[in-house]
């Protein structure tokens, strides 16, 4: 069986190589992968261009639809609040993340998917399998960065 | 002085026209409109299409920069989840809306605004001068939705 969180870091990889945050993400149907993305927030100059909002506007363009009913989304990070109400908002049945966002304390991204607001909830699951790469990832990219603004 | 909501409403009767949920947004830079948009998800079928998410994105190309510290933006409806996120990834400095969400009883998009995780905490003014206006604007829509549908 593919390991679809392996793809997902793949893109999270390609963001990297791109001198962007290290996130990557996934769309699967039936086993497949209709969609992938990464983080291209600074190369577009946009601030929806999130990993989880590209992939799911491609998948939405490739089904013509919408509602993402029958997917699943894999990204590497838990998502932000704005990447939480979009997979909300397009239906997708169950979001899968492989590490946990520090920053966050209020569980806020727990909250978003259970709001009586919207009337979709997607299951939502830690898999902790390449929690540390992932996070090597992303500290490895902070680091670099952090030394890149010490020399200026 | 331009009544922002005013033009805000503007693009929620285009919604209506279109068949699609009456909800429209203005972004507001140094007192001019530099983006205008409304709900579009239907037409798109995307479920990213909302008139927050759209109305950001032509003023990120706009400006040809992901940050809109300087923007406020005008929305009829209390935004939901995702488009309260992008709002705050955008660094959008006001969020005014005309119309509070009927059935959000969790305050969560106060919640997003407030959220520890995010870096940037915009204004949140409900200006209610044309509440309703607004909430005449949503409740016929779904009342003819639901008409149609009887029929049917």
């Amino acid at each position: 069986m593919t390991d679809f969180m392996k793809e997902a870091i793949k893109e999270a990889i390609k963001a990297k190589e791109a001198d962007e945050v290290p996130i990557g993400a996934v769309v699967v149907c039936d086993g497949k992968i209709i969609s992938r993305a990464f983080n291209q927030r600074e190369k577009k100059q946009n601030a929806l261009a999130h990993a989880e909002v590209l992939a799911i506007n491609k998948a939405c363009k490739k089904l013509g639809s919408w509602r993402l009913d029958n997917a699943t989304i894999y990204v590497t990070l838990e998502p932000c609040p704005m990447c939480a109400g979009a997979i909300t908002n397009a239906r997708i049945k169950e979001v899968v993340y492989g590490c946990e966002e520090a920053t966050s304390k209020d569980n806020l991204c727990q909250k978003i998917f259970e709001s009586d607001r919207l009337n979709h909830h997607p299951a939502y699951t830690f898999d902790q399998t390449h929690k540390q790469e992932i996070t090597q990832l992303l500290q490895q990219f902070f680091k670099e960065k952090r030394q890149k603004q010490s020399k200026k």
